[in-house]
């Protein structure tokens, strides 16, 4: 055997271990797509210390309007600052409507009265996009902070979200929730801070930090 | 003292507590956002192995998109399934630009020499973007892959996001990439699967899922 033939047998070898182990990775994932029959609307909790969880949000009602659904969209504590994603709905998206309880940060705002009713006034507005059915997803972004600085009531957020439509998707975000929050949802995302430019130096920057 | 002037007493030290305690955090903020001097852009890698990469990557697009930005996308496997965000950037978004390698997944085309050959066609795209300062922002979707595979050779990689222009931010997303890349970035969210609705035998839905 010369060595050029030798090498070709070789490179075949590993073609072909390649295929057959793909082939077996493939009648895995295509028995997991059999076996999954629910068509519903999903509940996704992104939660965590670490950057990405509202983008996510947001890159999920990128999702849903590409497909022509109708998105609504309720930023507790967001909204006294510029957003360009807030800013690009605006302009851009007829389909997406975009509620901003716009007091700001607690340090910010340092008047809990005042932001206990303001959360209350917002959740007015998620609760009827939570109850109609023209909503194919629902984001509720930095809802977790409510839960968790007790401005509005645990158990009818959980109610709400665990009666909304059958094909009504939700995106909750925000740090904490709580054990129950997680249990009503389908899926569940920790975002894990490993490491940030802000902790480095870095001012935040338009176009990926706000 | 009457329990109505108990009552408002007992209000009035609440409110005045959470001042206190909000005024302190402010200061703390403020402080960091004092500290923080450097203005250039970012680089980003969301990674894990939990539900919210790719779109947290594309909320950041609009994000951009949002403040008149110039946004770069290259998409690593993807394009062979439709996806709600590259229908709406294709219908909406002048002012992106994306590329999909568009094999698959390696269990499907069960390939390894086409998968290669694709991966670096489609390198050549983003590390042409890489070198451009008119995009602010470039996402390269999935890209960790090619370097688990060994598809694409780490070094260049990390040479291209290290070279990039000042003002250009990067969001690389994928499980996985190892420990060079994460030292590259500036930001690293590690997106944790707590639990997933495909796991509970929901199929994958459009708007949230593809």
């Amino acid at each position: 055997m010369t060595s050029e033939s030798s090498k070709t047998a070789n490179q075949k070898t590993d073609q072909q271990l390649h295929k057959e182990k793909m082939q077996k990775q493939k009648e895995r994932v295509d028995a997991q797509i059999a076996k999954n029959s629910i068509e519903r609307g999903v509940a996704i909790l992104m939660t965590g210390n670490g950057k990405g969880k509202t983008s996510s949000a947001f890159g999920m009602v990128f999702r849903a309007l590409g497909y022509g659904q109708r998105v609504g969209i309720v930023q507790f504590i967001k909204g006294a600052q510029e957003s360009g994603e807030v800013n690009f709905i605006r302009q851009h998206c007829d389909n997406a409507e975009i509620y901003q309880m716009g007091t700001g940060f607690t340090w910010n705002t340092q008047d809990k009265a005042a932001d206990i009713a303001a959360s209350e006034r917002t959740w007015v507005v998620a609760e009827r996009m939570l109850a109609d059915d023209q909503f194919d997803l629902v984001v509720l972004d930095e809802l977790t902070y409510m839960i968790g600085y007790k401005y509005l009531d645990r158990s009818k957020i959980i109610d709400a979200i665990s009666n909304r439509p059958r094909e009504q998707s939700v995106v909750v975000t925000g740090r904490g929730g709580g054990r129950e929050l997680r249990e009503v949802m389908d899926t569940v995302s920790d975002v894990k801070n490993v490491k940030h430019g802000y902790a480095a130096g870095i001012k935040a920057r338009r176009g990926v930090d706000c």
